[in-house]
Order: C-alpha cells, then sequence, then structure tokens
C-alpha cells in the first residue's frame, strides 16, 4: 500500500486564480478521498476548449480559485469508503460526467444524464460534503466538472471513472475522457447512418474530425464535411471526409447547397460547432422522409433554435446528444478497447485530435510558466 | 361488365365555386379514367378540417370551382390503361397521399413521403394530362388533394387507392383513410411509447383520440390529454386518456405542469392540434435522456418553432410525421384489418370520431341543400 494512503498529497496543480488571467503553477494540498471517492495520480491531460470557455467566465458563474481539466488519464491513488469497484493501481479516465448505476437514467438504456452526476459546471465542491479537497495553505481551490486534472493528484467520485486497459497508452486514450468519445458516439450511436449513406459534418475540430470516423466507421460512401476554416479541409480527409464545403464560398444558405449536392439532402447530420446557425442549417440540411440531425456542440446561453415547422412534419428528427450517448463506466473501457484493437483506422482518429489538442495544452502550458 | 365503362357518368357532386361559400349540390360530369387513374364511386364520405381549412382558403392558394373531400371509402367501377392491382368491384379508401413504389421515398423503409403522388394542394388537376375529370356544361371542375370524395364518383391515380377487405363496412373505415390513421400511427409508428410508460396527446379532436388510442394499445400506463376544451376529456376517456389538463387552468406553461405531474416530463407526446405553441409545449414537456416529441398537426404557413437548443442537447427527440408514418397502399390494409378484427378495443376509437365527424358533416349537408 502506498504510504500516501490516508494523507494530505502535496502537489503541483495548474490554479486559474482569475476569470480569463493565466493560470499558475501552485503547490496543493489534496486531500484523501472520502466516501465514494477516488485519489487518481494524473499522467496525461489534453485541453478542451470547455475548459477555456469556463476560464474566460464570459456569461457562466465565476467559481475562483479553481483547477481545470477534464480530458486525461492517470492511475488510482486510493480509494475512499465504500469504492469496490476501483483500486490503487487502476488505470482510469475521469469523466466530467458521471454514472451511479441506480438513478433512472443510468437504468435507461437509452439515457447517459446521471441524476447523480450529470455534468455540473456551477459545482466546485464534492457531493460528499460539499467541501473541496484541495487547498492552498488552508484556503479551499474549487474543482471543476468533477474531475479537476490540470494538477498531479486530484480526487473524484468513482461514478466519474471509467476503469480500462492498462495496457493503453494513456497519453493517447486520454482524449477518449471527452472529445472524441462525444464525436465518435454522436454519429455511432445517435445518428446512426446505414451503410452506403450521406453524411454531413458540421465543424471539423477534435470533435467533428471523430465525428467523420464514425460516419466512416459505419461505411457511409459520402462524408462532407463543413467547416468556415478551408485549411481544416486537407487533414479531414484522413477522418473520412470525402468532399468538403465552407459556408463563406456561397451566398445562399449552406442547407440548400447540401441539398442541391445530393438530390434533397443528407441522410444524417451531425453538428459540432455549437454555433445556432449551424445547428438549424445542419438539420434543415437532412432529407425528407428519413434524414436525422444530430446537435452536439454546446450552444451560447441566449441561443434559440428556429424552425419552420413543416421542416419536421416533413419527417426530419432532430435529436441531441451529450458525450456521444456513451455510459462513462459502463462503454468507455470498450472505446478504448476499439482503440487497442487498431481495428477499423480508429487509431488515425485518436491520433490526430491529440496532436493538435496536445499542441494547444503547450501552448498554454508555456503561458502558465511565464 | 359495368355499362359505365369507358362513358362519361353524369352525377350529384357538392361544388365549392368560392372561398367560403356554401358548397352547391350539382349535376357533374366525371371522364372515364385514364391511364394509371381508376373511377370509383363513392359511398361514404366525411368531413375532415383540412377540407374547411382549403374551402376557406384563407392564405392557401384559392382555387375554384372545385370538389373537395378525402375521407371516404368506395368501390371501383373502372380502371384506366396499366392498372393491374385494382379490377371494378374492389372495394378501396382514397388517401389524399400516394404511394408510387417507385421512388427513393416508396424504396425507404422510413418514409411515406412519396415523390409522384405525396400530398398537393394546389394541384387541381390529374397527373396524367395535366386536366380535370370532371366538368359542368365542358367548364373544368378542379380535384382537391386527388380524392375529390364529395362526389357519387370520381377518378383518382391508381398510387392513391388502398384495396381492402370487402367484408369492411365502409360507412365505418372511410375514416381511416386520413384522420384516425394519422392519429394511431403518429403513435404506434413513430412515438412507440414502451409498455408502461407516459404519454401526452395534445388536442383531443379524432386524431388526439386516435393517438391516445395508440398509446392505450402500445400498453403505456398513464395518458395525459391536454386541450383547451374541457368538455371533450369525458369522452377521451373510452380512447385511453387516464388524466387531464386545460392549459386555461394553470399560469405557468403547460410543459412545467407535465413535467411535475410526472417527475421531470413524459417518455412520449404527440401533438395534434397545428397550433405552435401547442407544438413547442409538446416537445418541451418531455422527459431529458429519452422523451420523444411527435408533431402532427399541421401548422399555419408563418409559424416558427423555436426553443432553447439545449432542450435538444439534453437527449431530446423531436420528430415529425405524415399521415402516421403509414404507406397508403401497402399498410392502410391493415389498419382495416386491425378494426375488423376489433381485437384491443379499436373499435371503440373508430366508431367515435366517426360520430363527430358524421354530424359535422351532417350540418356542412344542411348548409349545402339550403
Amino acid at each position: 500500500m502506498s504510504s500516501t494512503v490516508g494523507q494530505v498529497i502535496r502537489c503541483r496543480a495548474a490554479v486559474a486564480w482569475e476569470a480569463g488571467k493565466p493560470l499558475v503553477m501552485e503547490e496543493v494540498e489534496v486531500a484523501p478521498p472520502q466516501a465514494n471517492e477516488v485519489r487518481v495520480k494524473i499522467l496525461f491531460t489534453s485541453l478542451c476548449h470547455t475548459d477555456v470557455y469556463f476560464w474566460e467566465a464570459k456569461g457562466q458563474n465565476p467559481l475562483f480559485p479553481r483547477i481545470y481539466g477534464h480530458e486525461a488519464g492517470g492511475i488510482v491513488e486510493s480509494v475512499g469508503e465504500g469504492v469496490t469497484d476501483l483500486k490503487p493501481g487502476d488505470h482510469v479516465l475521469p469523466v466530467f460526467t458521471g454514472e451511479c448505476k441506480e438513478c433512472a437514467h443510468c437504468k435507461s438504456e437509452e439515457s447517459n444524464m446521471c441524476d447523480l452526476l450529470r455534468i455540473n459546471t456551477d459545482r466546485g465542491v464534492m457531493l460528499n460534503d460539499g467541501k473541496s479537497r484541495f487547498s492552498i495553505n488552508g484556503k479551499p481551490i474549487y474543482h471543476f466538472v468533477g474531475t479537476s486534472t490540470f494538477s498531479e493528484y486530484t480526487v473524484i467520485h468513482v461514478g466519474c471513472l471509467a476503469k480500462i486497459n492498462p495496457l493503453a497508452p494513456l497519453d493517447k486514450v486520454c482524449v477518449l475522457s471527452c472529445g472524441i468519445s462525444t464525436g465518435l458516439g454522436a454519429t455511432l450511436n445517435v445518428a446512426k447512418p446505414a451503410k452506403g449513406s450521406t453524411v454531413a459534418v458540421f465543424g471539423l475540430g477534435a470533435v467533428g474530425l471523430a465525428a467523420a470516423e464514425g460516419a466512416r466507421i459505419a461505411g457511409a460512401s459520402r462524408i462532407i464535411g463543413v467547416d468556415l476554416n478551408s485549411n481544416r479541409f486537407e487533414e479531414a480527409k484522413k477522418f473520412g471526409a470525402t468532399e468538403f464545403v465552407n459556408p463563406k464560398d456561397y451566398n445562399k444558405p449552406i442547407q440548400e447547397v447540401i441539398a442541391e449536392m445530393t438530390n434533397g439532402g443528407v441522410d444524417r447530420s451531425v453538428e459540432c460547432t455549437g454555433h445556432i446557425d449551424a445547428m438549424i442549417s445542419a438539420f434543415e440540411c437532412v432529407h425528407d422522409g428519413w434524414g436525422v440531425a444530430v446537435l452536439v456542440g454546446v450552444p451560447h446561453k441566449d441561443a434559440v433554435f428556429k424552425t419552420h415547422p413543416m421542416n419536421l412534419l416533413n419527417e426530419r428528427t432532430l435529436k441531441g446528444t451529450f458525450f456521444g450517448n456513451y455510459k462513462p463506466r459502463s462503454d468507455l473501457p470498450s472505446v478504448v478497447e476499439k482503440y487497442m484493437s487498431k481495428v477499423q483506422r480508429v487509431v488515425s482518429t485518436f491520433n490526430f485530435p491529440l496532436s493538435i489538442r496536445s499542441r494547444v495544452m503547450a501552448l498554454v502550458m508555456t503561458k502558465i510558466m511565464h
């Protein structure tokens, strides 16, 4: 048993003291895990735009000082009372949303929106006692979405940890704990394109690339990438995109352009930007009779989705998804196995976004150190 | 072979000469069917609000003189060239939308929105030659949605006729050719509530009652009827509704009332009014994680469906349906068989709306005769 069990651990963490101000590397104290909690040694963490979004705190509830980070991989250091699923040494992916396995959502085959552990960006403390496990000289530092992986050690509810194959390289599979699974699952679990079908993917960042890869895995015959930045198109070919549309190149709604390209509309679309206009276009570009649009990107809090109801009555379907409809504990281990088996070229999916994300992370860390 | 084959038939029809003016019983000439057409002797016809809507022609393209009517039952009098599926004497239900069996929609398992024969309220002529088969002293009288059943004889494209069991009573099953199938199919084919689930039905007219009956057939445990007219509630119990909400009785959005009644929302909702506010409420009252809302009612042409995209991202699904997703020729015969077998109390569904509709029809006819 590790000598740190039951002890406060002192380690380094990147602390956000104020909205939009550079993170500062600090020595923090990390308290031992309480009931149903696990203390994890974080080996790798990447950066997701959601970290940046809440660090900027433009419109969101500002909660500082706080430790961000939620896309990561680590090893269990110790477990709190009542934790039986995990033990020290287990390899885990922390997830920003959880799975209690007891609530109506966890018991539903369709939902992954756990009542107890669903993402909560406003809460900066642990559920067990309403307090933080991080402190600096006794002053509490808030958690972020229950993960706070920008720290060498962190404390996480057992329901927000997926136990994975210990042979999986944590520096690679850490990105499966958020963006890649979100995009991949949106296509494979929700849009479910049939073999030979047409799919439009809006936004070719990491999530959109994973959504395109999902369409390729499903056997789509045409995968149309839509992005305002044409520089992304060449790279997106590696993830299955077969053709591209930049809305800036047209002076009419992009849904009309796509309908013309596809004899009435695509069979499936996946929206990964979070911009309301793209959401509406993604819905209106699917074929009547059978088209399904899946919304993934998180919108501005004041955004309003608007469409003429006839677009719905003409037998289109509009759905949203959260974390690709994956249940974190039940499903994430199999996504890691998909990577490990390297079938269906999934490996390429996971390498590329990691390289992007790592570059961004390196930039942020540079900023932190100055 | 009937002596009328190949001849013009003179018969009585209720002709609308002007928007909103009483229909007039006239003697009309009905030309023989051309290629892929069938001349049908109409034995029973009922009245659907869609007839009234286009007769009023408030905002729609006015097309007069015209013969309305599309919910009916009849017997084939003669068939045109190329018609092999039907012969004189066959019992048929005319349907306002068709099934060519050749287009992408007809070949799709998911769609019933035939490219060739999809409802077209602006067209008043036959597809074969772009002309009407009705006339009075040589002056053409326009068709309505390809059926024009307010006439003793009418000419219909073979793709808009469902051949049914000749033992089925046409005075009863005529209502299956529009409203009842629309509501029943919306629930059974599209919303697909699981046994034991909760369902909200917005609008308790004939379509909504059939939607409620569909929920009962599916085994829903709670069926919440929503209507601004509380007088409809008692009757709706016969069609499965177990509890009722009148939005006038509350000073908050009805979706909140329903969410409170159901611990977060119903599993399925079916919207049968066509009012945009009801559409939005029907969507927002379904449970996050798994809720599915199905839109049936036809909205005002300027209506805009608006919702916050988070309502979608929280894993709700919004779908529309047209004629309950039934393919007219392929599926309607089995709906008639469901009535014939009288299982699952479907018989009650079909009797009640007929009685309503017949009453309305009688009123209209009284108006016609004066």
